[in-house]
């Protein structure tokens, strides 16, 4: 299976991520999404930055996860999104459950 | 070392989550477990569901993390408990303490 | 691309933890810094303590990875901080991103 990680605006309302957070696991790219707030420090525009923002951890099959990241993209209000991505291990029990 | 994911009910007030995790440290099968809140969505008897819930983010060695697994997984009140789980590296003290 | 972590004392103010991040930022060590708080429960002096603290996860490139946990290192306040590193994947935009 597979953990893939992405952002949201902190100014959207809870029912707008839970939304967005459907539709992946409707489409069945995703097995379950969860979210929490954040705050992020990078750098941008070559000045430190800071923003509130929600954490989305997904878990997926290796069969979804491109098609994941694809459907990310495409429905992304940011122009480079943040993905990172990386493979993990699980229970019998539960493997069977992400694989779908 | 390894990094291993399991998640509570969010109905469950934080001295049960506590205890609970005491009980994972005492058994000396993790080195530490980090708690917080999350809001999970996933699908369930065919419909999407969100439900509060408390992540749990344990630290372990690759000597326990297969008994930790098993306890967890022992202890649980779910029936398929989210199991996540990964490699990692750290700094040499830090190892050191996660070795025990 | 890397994804480290670390954690912070919990008695920090936000305005301390913001500026700590930025300083990884700025040298240039580090993309982005994430950060939210945490309860820890873990064992020291052989008794099973738990704490309020604040986890860091900090996305790196290769290259800087090392100098990274370096600084940190020599950054911290803990005489043994908790340094956890694994590699993830990205997509193209994000890692050209990373790599600065």
């Amino acid at each position: 299976m597979w953990v893939v990680q992405t952002t949201l605006p902190g100014e959207w309302i809870e029912a707008e991520v839970g939304a967005w957070s459907s539709e992946l696991v409707e489409k069945g790219f995703a097995a379950c999404v969860q979210r929490d707030r954040i705050t992020s420090v990078y750098s941008w525009d070559e000045t430190t930055q800071s923003s509130e923002e929600w954490r989305l951890v997904i878990k997926t099959n290796a069969d979804s996860k491109d098609l994941l990241i694809e459907t990310i993209l495409s429905n992304h209000p940011y122009r480079t999104p943040q993905i990172v991505a990386w493979e993990a291990s699980s229970t019998p029990g539960y493997s069977d459950w992400v694989q779908g």
